[in-house]
C-alpha cells in the first residue's frame, strides 16, 4: 500500500532558512503567524493528511463517484466523513479573510497545506481547491451582499464552489460559448445551457454548491467581450440565509476518466437556473481570471504533490526491494541480493525527482510569498514587483510543474518495474492523477502561449528584466564564495540562456507571430529550468549558511547541497537543447500542408 | 471513437525505396516474396487490423479479462471470434518456418503485420506475440520430437504460448528464482512454484497454452547457472497428438493493471505440473534469451504502434476541432474558429510524433532486415555484421522506442485537451497501454545497462565501430549533394556525439563500473537519436532519388523531407544534453547516503 509523510523538514527549511519569512513579521498575516505557530499548524495538517486523507486515496480511485438517476452523486466511501472532519477542524479557512471567518494566515502556509492534501489525496483536495477559487472570485468581484451571503460558508467549507467555463464545443476559446443569461425584472438572470468538465460539480460532501458560471447575456456582443459571470447556487438561498428550493441545474452525467476518479467531473445542465451577476455585465472573463490565476498555482502544486508522493514510495521501494548486485561489488553481503537503490540508474530516477521536488517547492513558495506581499506590503515598489512576478510566473508554475509532475510520477512508477504497472501499489494512480494537471485550467500549451504572448511583453518586459537582474544580483553576491562556485556557474549559464531566448523572441516574434507560438513550449521549459537553478543557488546559500553557523549538525544540509549538484549536472544541460530548438523558429513546424498530417 | 489506418504507403516507401529489398531476391524467403506480393499481404493484413481488431480495442479495455472460480479466464466480448478469424486466415504463420506449416516470409513483412496488429489492438496482438516467442525458443532449442509436437500448432495459432520468468520476489534478478523441477524416472520433470505477471497466461482463445517455464532442477547450482527451461503445456498431449488431461497449472489471479486490460496478466500456480526439459540442464537462461530478444524487438514495436495510432487520432482531431484563431490571421474565415492545427504548438506536438514514427519505423525495419540476413545470407561477413547489429541494437529498439511511444501517446492525448483525459476518445487507453512496454521484457533501465555493459564491449566494440563507420560512409557518399546538406550535417553531428560518448565510456567505465550504470540511460537515448538521424539521412536520400527520377509526382516525398528537417531542428539538439549529462559521471547520482532518500 502506498504511504505518505508530509515533508515538514523541507517546509521549515524553506520558510526559515530560504525565504526567511520572519523578515515580514511587521506585515498583516505574518504578524499573527510566527514560525513556531506555522510549524504547529503544519504538524497538525500533516497528521490529518497522513492519517485521514491518504488512506482514502486508493479507495477513491477504485470506487470513483457514482451518479444516480436523479442526478445526485455519491462520493467514494469515507469521503463524506473525512470532509466533515476537515470542516470541523477549520482547515478550509486557513488563509481566508478574517472578515468572513478566515484565519488570515499567509498564502505560503496555505500552500504547504495544499501540497500535503494533494499528495495525500489529490481528488479529495480538489473539492477544497475549487471552493477557494470561487471564494477568491466573490471576494474580489462580489458585491457586499454577495460576500456576506456566500463567503462565510465557502470559507468554513459548509458549502463548496465550482468554475463553469467549458462547453462541448469550446474550452480554450471561450469567445464561442453559448450558455445564455436572460435578465429578469428583479435583477436576477435565468441561465440556460450545458457546461462540461465541471470538477466537483455535484457531490454529497456539502449541503450546497456555489457554481460560478460564464454565460452570455441576451444581446451581448459576440466573442469574449460579451461574456458575464454568474453565481448560480445549486440550492437557492432564502433571504434569511437558509436553504430554499433546488435551482435549475442538474448533473446530467459524470465522465469516465483516466484518473482523479474520486472527484466528480460533471456535465451540468442549466435549465432556467436563477443566477446572480458578479463583476459587471460583460466583465466575466476578467472575474474568471481571478479564479484561474489562483487555480493555476494550485494546479502547478498538484504536479509537485504527485511527484513528491510518488518519490516517497519509489524511494522506499528502492531501499527495500532486493534484486541484483551493485556493479561495484555486493553491498548487502548477508542478503540474497542488494537493494535496488545501489544501481546508478535507479539512483538517477530518484535523484531526478528529488532534485525537482525540492527546488520546485522552493519556487512555488517563493511565488506564493510574492502573492502575500502583493496583498499586504505597504511598499508600492514591492507590490508592483510582486504583481509583475505573479503574472509572469503563474504560467510557468502551472505548466512546468505539471509536465514534470507527470514525468516524475512515471519515473517513480518505473522504479517499481512490473509492480508499478499493476494497481496494487498505487503508483499507476499517481501517474493517472498527475496527468490531468497538464490539461485543466488551461492546457500547458496555452500557458506557454500566455507566457510568450502576453506576460513577457507586458510593460515593456519589465517583469522578466527584473527577474534576470535578480539572478544577476545573486551571482554577484556569491561569486567569490568558493563553495557556491558550481551553483553560481550554473545560475549564470541558465540566466544567459534564458536571456538569449528572450532576445531571440523580441527579434523574431513580432515579424512572425508563429515564431512566438513555435518557441513557446521550449521557452517555458527553459524558464522553468532557469528558475529551479535560481532556487538551487538560493537554497545552497541557505544550506551553507546553516552549516557555517553550526546548525549543520545533521546531514540535511549536506544532502541539500548534493541534490543541488545533481540538478546542475543532470538537469541544467537540457536548457541548451531548449534554446537550440526554439531558435530554429516556426518554419520546421509550419511548412507542411495540413493534408500531410 | 478512435480509428486506425495502416500506414501502407510508409511500408512501400521503406521496403522499396529505402531498404530496396529487391536486392535480396536471390535469398530464401525474399525469393518467394516479390514486392507486389508483399504489398498484397499487407493490404489484406491492414484490412483485418482495421476492420476486425481495431473495433475491439476499446471493448477490450473496458471489459478486460474475467477470471472465474475454477481459474479459467474469459477474454473480452468479440476476442474469441476475432482470434478464430485470425487463425483461419493464416496470419500467425506469416514468417514461420515452412517445415512446420509457416509461410516463410521475411521478418520485415511480419514486422509490418506486427505493427498493424499492435496499433489496432495491442492487448490482442500480445496473444500472438508471446506465441511467436515460444515458437522461436522451441524452434531453436527444442528436440526434433518437441518441434514436431509443438511447432505446427503454435505456427497455426491453434495453440498459444507464454514465457514464465518472474516470481514474486524476483524479476530482473532471475538467479533468485525458486520454482522447482523434480526429475522423474520417465525423463520428465514435475514443476512446482508460483510465477507472476504471465501475459496471456490463461484465456479462452485457444484449446491449449504452451508455457515455457524457468525453474531450478533439484540440486542445481545456485544463481543463474542453475536455471533450466521447461515446456509445460496447460493440457497434456497424448502420444497421438490429441489433448489429454489438464496439467497441474492453474491461474490463481489476474492482475488489475493500468492498461492492456484485454490481455490476461496471470499469477500461475504450478503444482507438480509435468514439464519437459528444453535446451539442456541448467541452460535455461540461454534458451530464454532467444525468446527475450524476439520479444524485445516486438515490444519496441509496440512503442511505435501506440505512437502511430495516437498520432493518427490526434492529427484527425487537430484538423477537425475548431478553437481560436491562427496567430497570423484567420485561416477558416467562414467558420466560427480555425482548426487547432493552425497553432504552432499543436503542430509541434504532431511533428514531434510524426518525425519519430517515420524514422523509428525505418529503424525497426532496417533492424529486422538484418535479422533476415542473419538467417538466410550465404555470406559469412554479412551474417557476422547482422548478428553484431541485432545484439547491439535490440536494447535500443526496445527502450528508446517504448520511452518515446509513451511520451508520444501522451503528447497526442494532450492535443485533445480535456477530451483526451476522458476515456471516451480512446486517447487515455493508448497512453495506458503504451506504458507497459517500458517495463516488461526487461525494464528500460536494464536495456540501457545491457547496451553499455555488454553489447558495447562485445568483440572489442566491433559492432559499434561498424555502425559508426556506416554512418561515416553515408556522410561521405552524400556530402557533396547540396539537397542533402542539412541531413548530412545532422548525421555528422549525431555520429560525433555518439562516438564521443562511447569514448567517454571506454575511458571511464572500466575504472568505475558505476560510471557505466550512471551513463547508460543517456547513452541509450543518444544512440536512439543518432540512429533516427541516420535513418532520416537514408530516407532523405531515397526521397530525393524518387523526386529526381520523376516519381515525386505527389507530395509524399516533399512531406518526407520536411518531416526530416523538423527532426534535425527540434529533436537532434537533445543529443548534446544527453552527452553533457553522461559525461558528468556517477558522482552526482551516487554521493548521497541511502538514508538521505
Amino acid at each position: 500500500m502506498p504511504a505518505y509523510r508530509a515533508p515538514l523538514r523541507e517546509y521549515r527549511f524553506l520558510l526559515k532558512d530560504v525565504l526567511r519569512i520572519d523578515r515580514y513579521a511587521n506585515l498583516p498575516g505574518f504578524a499573527e503567524a510566527p514560525l513556531d505557530l506555522i510549524d504547529q499548524v503544519l504538524v497538525e495538517g500533516a497528521k490529518f493528511c497522513e492519517e485521514v486523507l491518504q488512506p482514502l486515496n486508493k479507495v477513491g480511485d477504485k470506487h470513483g463517484c457514482v451518479r444516480h438517476a436523479d442526478g445526485s452523486v455519491t462520493t467514494p466511501p469515507g469521503f463524506k466523513e473525512a470532509y466533515r472532519q476537515l470542516v470541523e477542524a477549520g482547515w478550509p479557512a486557513l488563509s481566508s479573510d478574517p472578515a468572513f471567518g478566515g484565519q488570515g494566515l499567509p498564502h505560503v502556509v496555505a500552500l504547504a497545506w495544499g501540497e500535503m492534501t494533494s499528495s495525500a489525496n489529490m481528488a479529495f483536495g480538489m473539492y477544497r481547491g475549487l471552493t477557494h477559487g470561487a471564494y477568491e472570485a466573490i471576494h474580489t468581484h462580489g458585491s457586499d451582499a454577495q460576500k456576506q451571503t456566500y463567503l462565510p460558508k465557502l470559507v468554513s467549507g459548509q458549502w463548496t464552489g465550482t468554475m463553469n467555463l467549458t462547453e462541448p464545443h469550446c474550452g480554450t476559446d471561450l469567445g464561442m460559448l453559448r450558455t445564455k443569461a436572460v435578465p429578469q425584472a428583479d435583477g436576477t438572470y435565468r441561465i440556460t445551457g450545458q457546461k462540461i468538465f465541471i470538477s466537483a460539480g455535484e457531490h454529497d460532501l456539502a449541503e450546497n454548491i456555489i457554481h460560478l458560471v460564464l454565460a452570455r447575456i441576451e444581446g451581448a456582443p459576440a466573442g469574449t467581450k460579451g461574456i458575464s459571470l454568474f453565481i448560480v447556487p445549486k440550492v437557492l438561498i432564502e433571504a434569511d440565509g437558509s436553504l430554499g428550493k433546488r435551482n435549475g441545474v442538474v448533473c446530467g452525467k459524470i465522465e469516465e476518466k483516466m484518473g482523479i476518479h474520486a472527484n466528480s467531473t460533471c456535465v451540468l445542465d442549466y435549465d432556467n437556473a436563477v443566477g446572480y451577476l458578479i463583476g459587471g455585465e460583460n466583465r466575466g472573463l476578467n472575474a474568471m481570471f481571478t479564479m484561474m490565476n489562483v487555480a493555476r498555482l494550485a494546479v502547478g502544486l498538484q504536479g509537485l504533490s504527485q511527484s513528491e508522493v510518488a518519490y516517497q514510495n519509489a524511494a522506499a521501494y528502492a531501499k527495500d526491494r532486493l534484486q541484483g548486485r551493485s556493479l561495484t561489488g555486493p553491498k548487502n553481503l548477508g542478503g540474497p541480493a542488494d537493494a535496488i537503490i545501489v544501481h546508478p540508474d535507479v539512483r538517477r530516477m530518484l535523484m531526478e525527482v528529488k532534485s525537482f521536488n525540492e527546488s520546485a517547492r522552493a519556487f512555488a513558495f517563493w511565488t506564493a510569498l510574492h502573492g502575500d506581499l502583493l496583498q499586504v506590503s505597504p511598499d508600492d515598489k514591492v507590490r508592483e514587483k510582486a504583481s509583475d512576478y505573479m503574472a509572469l510566473i503563474t504560467p510557468v508554475i502551472k505548466a512546468y510543474l505539471t509536465d514534470k509532475g507527470y514525468a516524475n510520477a512515471t519515473l517513480c512508477q518505473q522504479v517499481f518495474g512490473g509492480h508499478g504497472y499493476i494497481e496494487e501499489h498505487g503508483m499507476s494512480q499517481f501517474v493517472r492523477d498527475a496527468r490531468i494537471a497538464q490539461i485543466y485550467e488551461g492546457a500547458n500549451g496555452i500557458q506557454a502561449l500566455d507566457l510568450v504572448g502576453r506576460k513577457l511583453a507586458a510593460n515593456g518586459g519589465r517583469a522578466l528584466f527584473a527577474y534576470l537582474r535578480e539572478m544577476d544580483e545573486v551571482v554577484r553576491a556569491h561569486e567569490a564564495d568558493a563553495d557556491m562556485a558550481p551553483f553560481i556557474e550554473g545560475l549564470r549559464a541558465a540566466k544567459d540562456q534564458l536571456q538569449e531566448a528572450a532576445q531571440w523572441l523580441m527579434s523574431n516574434a513580432m515579424s512572425n507571430f508563429d515564431n512566438a507560438g513555435a518557441a513557446s513550449h521550449d521557452f517555458l521549459n527553459l524558464f522553468g529550468i532557469a528558475s529551479l537553478t535560481y532556487m538551487w543557488a538560493v537554497m545552497a546559500k541557505a544550506a551553507l549558511d546553516a552549516k557555517r553557523s553550526g546548525r549543520g549538525g545533521d546531514s540535511f544540509y549536506d544532502a541539500k547541497l548534493a541534490t543541488g549538484r545533481y540538478f546542475l549536472a543532470r538537469v541544467l544541460p537540457e536548457a541548451g537543447a531548449h534554446l537550440a530548438k526554439l531558435k530554429s523558429g516556426a518554419a520546421p513546424l509550419m511548412v507542411l500542408p495540413v493534408e500531410a498530417f
